[in-house]
C-alpha cells in the first residue's frame, strides 16, 4: 500500500472551489462521498472520486476538503489502511472513537461564519442531504449542490464510464418476462396510487428487463435508469449496446407493441431533464414513486408534493423472492461452485505440505476451477484468502505486502464465490490442513452449532430475518464469545451478492419479513485478533417446514442450505454436538455426496470424489 | 358493558367547536387522545376524556369528532368492547384491519376544504403532533392548539384531579437521595451541553425526588412536572401536600440549602408559562432537555433551535438500573409476593374442587393475601385471574358479565402483582386443579422451554433486550405455535409496573441495552382461542455472568429470577425437558423452597408451607 502525494490535487480542488466556471458563488467545503449515482456497493473505476483525490481506497469512507483543511472519515476496518494510503496533508476522522466529531460537528467547528458546503447532488442520497443540509443550516451554512463534480473537473485521466455488451436472460433463466415484471409493478403502482416510479439502483434496472452487465466488477450490472409510468417505459442507457441485435430483440424495439410496451431508450445523461419534465406536468394526487436512497439530484427533480418515497422499492422486493426457474438456476450454480472447491481442497490438502502455497495463489486456484464450471461468468466478489492471523481480519482480501503462506499450523479461511449465468454463489469453509488445536476445535464447534441453529431453525411465515441472528450466537454466548458482524445477507440470482431488503442481522430492524423463495447468507463466525478466524458460510433458501401445529394456519418457514460443499469434521469435537447437531451434520453431508459426488462423477473428478467422500464421513457421537 | 347515549355530548361538544369563547376560528374536527399530559399509561379519572365522550373506556383509542361525524380508532384487543359500549352516533374503526383508513386519511376524506382541526396541545406528545399537521397541511388543512380542553368544558361532573399525600421515601428504599440524583442529572446535563432539563413523565419526577403519591391507580405517582437548571431546582405541585412536615423535611424545603438545591416550588399550572420564560431568556447554544414524547405545548414553550430532544431522558435511563438497596427492596418484596402466593394456591386447591370460586373471588382473595404483607400499598395492575376461555384473552380481567367459576377441569391463569413500599412485583402462574390433558402440558413445556432459555440466557454486555425475544419462542416455533405479544418489559422499583427503556420483545429496536442491575420481566405464554390460555412470567434481575471466556473482557450478562413462586410440575411434560432445562426447574424450586419456606415458616403459615413442599419436589427424567 503506498501514500498517494496529494498537495497538488488539493490546491487544483481549492480553486475550482472558488471558480465561477463551477459555482455560483465560491464554496467553503466539499464533500466527497464513496458512492456512485446509483448508491452501488461495488464501483466502476471512474466514480472512485474520493480514492483518486485522498489516496484511500477501502469501500467505505467520506473526504471533506475545506480551504484550510482535508478529513477523512472511515470505520475500523480501515484505519489502518487509511493511514497508511493518504499523505499528511489529510486527517484521518475515526468513526466510532469517542472523540472523532461526526462530519456535520467537525464543519461547524472549522467554517466561517455563513459558509457554503458544496456537494455533488447526484452522489448524495436524499435522506443524508437532508440530515446534512438541517445540521449546517441550524449553525448557519448552506449546504449546495454542485452540478460538475469538482473532482471530475481535475481528474484528467479520469477513466471512461465502462459501457460493455449486455446479456440477454431469457425466460429459462429469468422465469418472469420483463414484460410481465412490467404488468406486476404497474399492478403494486396502482395499489399505492402512483404513476411514475423511478428505477435509480442498478441491480433493479438489471433485473427488471433481464438483462445483465459488467460495467461494475464483481456485479453483473450495467448503468442505466429507468422511469415506467401507466403507459410508457424509458430506459436511460447509454452506447452502442443498444445496436445489439440480440438486445433489440430481447427488449423488443423493433416490434409493433402495445403503446404500453414499447420502451422508449434515452442517453443516461437525460434522466434528470426527463425527470424534471414529468414532474412539471403532475397535477395533484399524482405521485412519482422513489427510494428514499434515491440521488438528491432525482429526488429534488420532483417537487415535494408529488413524491412518494420509500425505504424498499416495489422491485427490490420482487426481486428478493425466486421463482421457480430462479431457484433451479441457484441450485445449478451451487452444484458446480462445489465441484470447484471440492477440487480446490483436495488441490489444497496436497499442496499446502508442500509450503509453496499462498493464500493469492489459493485465491487463483480457486477461481481457475470456478471457471472451468459451464456458464461461469466472473467472481461475486473479491475473494478472502486468509490463513493464521489475518484471518481474524474480517473483510480481508489478500495482497502482495500482506500474503501469508498456508502451512499445516495454522487455519485456513476461504470466502469466496462466483457469477454463474444461472446464478450467484458465496461460501465461507475454515479448514485446518494439520491437526488444529483443542481451543481452535471449540471455538470452531460452537461458530457451528450457530451456524446450525439458524439453518434448522423452524419460525412462522412473516418472521423478520433480524430476530433469528441470536441463534447464531447463543453457543458462543454460553461461552463468553461473540463476533461483531451481521449472520447473513440476501443474495441475488446472477445479480448482486448482497441485496436487500431482508437479512439475519443484530443491526437492522427495517428488513423485511423472510418469505419463501428469498435466499440469504447464513454465516456466524468467530476471530481470534493476531491469531486466526473461524467462518462457516451456506447460502440458504427459504422454504416452508412442516410443523405439527402450522401456526394456526399462518405458515412455517425453514431454510434449505444451497451451498453444498462439506465442513471439515476434523476441525469438530464431537462432544460439543448435541444429537440433533450430529444426525444435521451428517445429513448434509449425505446430501453433499449424493449431490456433489454425482456431478463429480459426471465431470470425470475422479480425485476431488474421493475426497469429498473422505469428508463426508458421518460424524459419531459416543454415547 | 353498557352503551353510553352521546348524542346530547356530541351537540355540545359541536357547539363548542364553533364558540368564540374556545376557539379563535370554527374548528371542523377535534382529536380526543387517549393520554394525559404526562404520557402515562395509567390514567386518572379526570383524564378519562375520550372514555367520557364516547363511553368506550379501553386503555387505547383515539376519537375525532368532526361536524357531521363520530370515529373511534382502536386495536384488535377492543374492537368487541368499543363496539358495545359506543352508540351509533360512533364509527369503529378497527385498527390492523386492511381498510381500516388512518386517522389522517379518514379526516382528508371527511373534512371540507382548508378546515382546521383542533386538538389539546397539552394531551399530543409532539412528535404525535409533528406527523398528524404534516398530513394534513400537505392536504391542505390545519391542525391547530386548542387551548381549553373542548371536553373538560362540556364534562360538567368531571372529577377532580386527584391530589393525595406523598409519601417520602428514606434512603433505606432508595439508595440515593434525590440531591445526588439531582447531581448525576447535571453532570449528563452537562455531558450534553444542555443547561436545563424538563420533567414530565410522572414516574420520572417521582424517582428524581424519592417522594411516592397515589394520584393514579396501581402507579404510585403524584400530578407534578419539574424543570431542572444547572443551578435551580423548580418543582411545579398543586395542594396542601407540601404542608406535610414529612415532605418539607424530605425536600429540606425549609433549611438553609446552597441555591443550587433549593427546591422552587410552584403551581403545577404555571409549567408553561414558567418554561416559556425559561425559553424566552435563553441565548445561543444554550439548550434545553426534553423528552420526545413531550407534550406539544411544553415543546412549542422552548424555541425549536434550543431544543434538545432525545428519545429516553436521562432519569428513564437512571431509574432503569437499579442499585443495591433498590434490589435488595425489590428481593424483600418478591418474597413476601411469593408468600401470599403459596396461600393463595393453597387455598385454591382446597377450595376449587367445590366449584366456588370464581375468578373475581380468586382476584379478591389474591389481593387479601397480599394485603397482609408488610408495607403493601397496593395492587400494581388489574389482577387478570381467568379460567378456561377466558385466559385466551390477554389483557382479560373478570367482570360480573364475563366471571368464571373456577373448576378441576380448566386451566387457571393468574397474572397479577402488587406495589410494596420497598418494591413493586408482577407474576403470571398457570395451573390445573385436577388432570391437564397431554396436549396442554405439551403447550405449557414448550412456554416453560421459552421461559428457561430466556431466564438462563448468556449474553455479552450491550446486549439489547429484544435479541433475546426469540429465545422465548424457538421451542414453541419448532411445533408451529406462538404468542402475539412480547417476552417482557422493564419494571419499577415501588414505581410503575411497566418502564422504559428496556424490555425483551421482538416489537422494539430502539430499546437500550440491557445492563447489570436492570429488572424486566420473562413472560412468555401460548394461548388457544375459546379454550384457555398459558403464560409462565418471573421478574427477573439481569446480573454478571460467569463465562469460560467473558467476551474478551467486555464481561457477560444473564438472569436471576426475582420472582420465586413455584412452577406448577404437573403441567410439565417432563420427556420434552433437555437435562439442563430439568435442572434448571429443579434448582428453581430448591431456591423457593429455602428462601420462601423460611419466610412461611417465620410468619406461621404452616399449611402454605406443606404446599410449598409439595410442589417443589423434584422432577426426575426417564433416562
Amino acid at each position: 500500500m503506498s501514500q498517494k502525494i496529494t498537495t497538488e490535487l488539493l490546491k487544483q480542488l481549492r480553486q475550482v472551489m472558488k471558480s465561477p466556471k463551477y459555482v455560483q458563488e465560491p464554496i467553503q467545503a466539499y464533500i466527497v462521498p464513496s458512492g456512485d449515482a446509483h448508491q452501488s456497493e461495488y464501483m466502476a473505476p471512474c466514480d472512485c472520486r474520493r480514492a483518486f483525490i485522498s489516496g484511500f481506497d477501502g469501500s467505505a469512507g467520506t473526504a471533506i476538503v475545506t480551504e484550510q483543511h482535508a478529513a477523512m472519515w472511515t470505520d475500523g476496518r480501515y484505519f489502518l489502511q487509511a493511514a497508511h494510503q493518504m499523505d499528511n496533508n489529510w486527517t484521518l476522522m475515526r468513526m466510532g472513537l469517542k472523540d472523532t466529531p461526526t462530519q456535520e460537528d467537525w464543519l461547524v467547528s472549522v467554517l466561517p461564519e455563513g459558509s457554503k458546503v458544496g456537494v455533488d447532488p447526484f452522489i448524495i442520497p436524499a435522506d443524508q442531504w437532508k440530515s446534512m443540509s438541517k445540521a449546517l443550516r441550524s449553525a448557519g451554512h448552506d449546504l449546495v449542490p454542485v452540478k460538475a463534480n469538482l473532482i471530475d473537473t481535475i481528474w484528467t485521466d479520469c477513466p471512461q464510464r465502462p459501457c460493455k455488451p449486455l446479456i440477454p436472460l431469457d425466460l429459462s433463466y429469468t422465469g418472469v418476462s420483463w414484460r410481465d415484471k412490467i404488468v406486476a409493478l404497474r399492478s403494486k403502482m396502482a395499489e399505492r396510487k402512483v404513476l411514475w416510479f423511478v428505477v435509480t439502483a442498478l441491480d433493479e434496472v438489471a433485473w427488471l428487463f433481464n438483462l445483465r452487465g459488467s460495467d461494475v466488477e464483481y456485479n453483473p450490472v450495467f448503468f442505466a435508469y429507468a422511469v415506467i409510468g401507466m403507459n410508457t417505459i424509458r430506459l436511460f442507457i447509454d452506447g452502442e449496446r443498444m445496436m445489439d441485435p440480440a438486445v433489440r430483440e430481447h427488449l423488443q424495439l423493433d416490434s409493433t407493441l402495445e403503446p404500453e410496451f414499447k420502451i422508449h431508450v434515452m442517453p443516461y445523461g437525460s434522466i434528470l431533464s426527463e425527470l424534471q419534465a414529468v414532474g412539471a406536468g403532475l397535477s395533484p394526487k399524482e405521485k412519482v414513486w422513489l427510494s428514499d436512497k434515491a440521488s438528491y439530484a432525482l429526488t429534488e427533480a420532483v417537487p415535494k408534493a408529488y413524491r412518494y418515497l420509500t425505504l424498499y422499492t416495489p422491485i427490490c422486493i420482487a426481486k428478493a423472492v425466486k421463482n421457480a426457474s430462479e431457484t433451479e438456476g441457484m441450485r445449478r450454480a451451487h452444484i458446480k461452485d462445489a465441484v470447484a472447491l471440492c477440487e480446490l481442497f483436495n488441490w489444497l490438502e496436497k499442496e499446502v505440505p508442500k509450503g509453496t502455497v499462498t493464500e493469492i495463489i489459493a485465491a487463483d486456484k480457486a477461481e481457475e476451477f470456478r471457471s472451468q464450471q459451464k456458464d461461469f461468468v466472473e467472481l461475486s466478489f473479491a475473494t478472502i484468502s486468509s490463513t493464521g492471523p489475518n484471518g481474524a481480519i474480517i473483510h480481508y482480501t489478500p495482497v502482495p505486502e500482506t500474503n501469508r503462506t498456508l502451512s499445516v499450523n495454522e487455519i485456513y479461511l476461504l470466502d469466496s464465490g462466483a457469477q454463474y449465468k444461472d446464478g450467484t454463489t458465496d461460501v465461507t469453509r475454515t479448514m485446518h490442513f494439520g491437526t488444529p488445536s483443542a481451543y481452535e476445535k471449540e471455538c470452531f464447534t460452537y461458530v457451528l452449532k450457530g451456524h446450525i441453529a439458524v439453518s434448522a431453525a423452524i419460525f412462522p411465515n412473516g418472521t423478520k430475518g433480524h430476530l433469528l441472528d441470536s441463534f447464531a450466537r447463543s453457543a458462543l454466548w454460553d461461552c463468553g464469545l461473540d463476533y461483531l458482524h451481521g449472520t447473513g445477507h440476501g443474495v441475488g440470482s446472477f445479480l448482486n451478492v448482497h441485496e436487500g431488503p431482508c437479512g439475519i442481522s443484530y443491526k437492522t430492524f427495517a428488513d423485511e419479513p423472510l418469505e419463501a423463495g428469498m435466499i440469504v447468507s447464513d454465516e456466524p463466525g468467530y476471530y481470534e485478533d493476531g491469531s486466526f478466524g473461524i467462518r462457516i458460510e451456506n447460502v440458504v433458501l427459504v422454504i416452508p417446514a412442516e410443523t405439527k401445529y402450522n401456526f394456526k394456519n399462518r405458515g412455517s418457514l425453514t431454510f434449505e442450505p444451497l451451498t453444498l460443499v462439506p465442513i471439515q469434521t476434523k476441525m469438530i469435537d464431537v462432544n460439543l454436538l448435541t444429537q440433533k447437531e450430529c444426525n444435521w451434520v451428517n445429513s448434509y453431508h449425505q446430501k453433499c455426496r449424493e449431490v456433489i459426488g454425482a456431478e463429480l462423477e459426471r465431470q470425470g473428478r475422479h480425485e476431488a470424489l474421493q475426497w469429498l467422500i473422505r469428508e463426508t464421513e458421518p460424524l459419531i457421537k459416543a454415547q
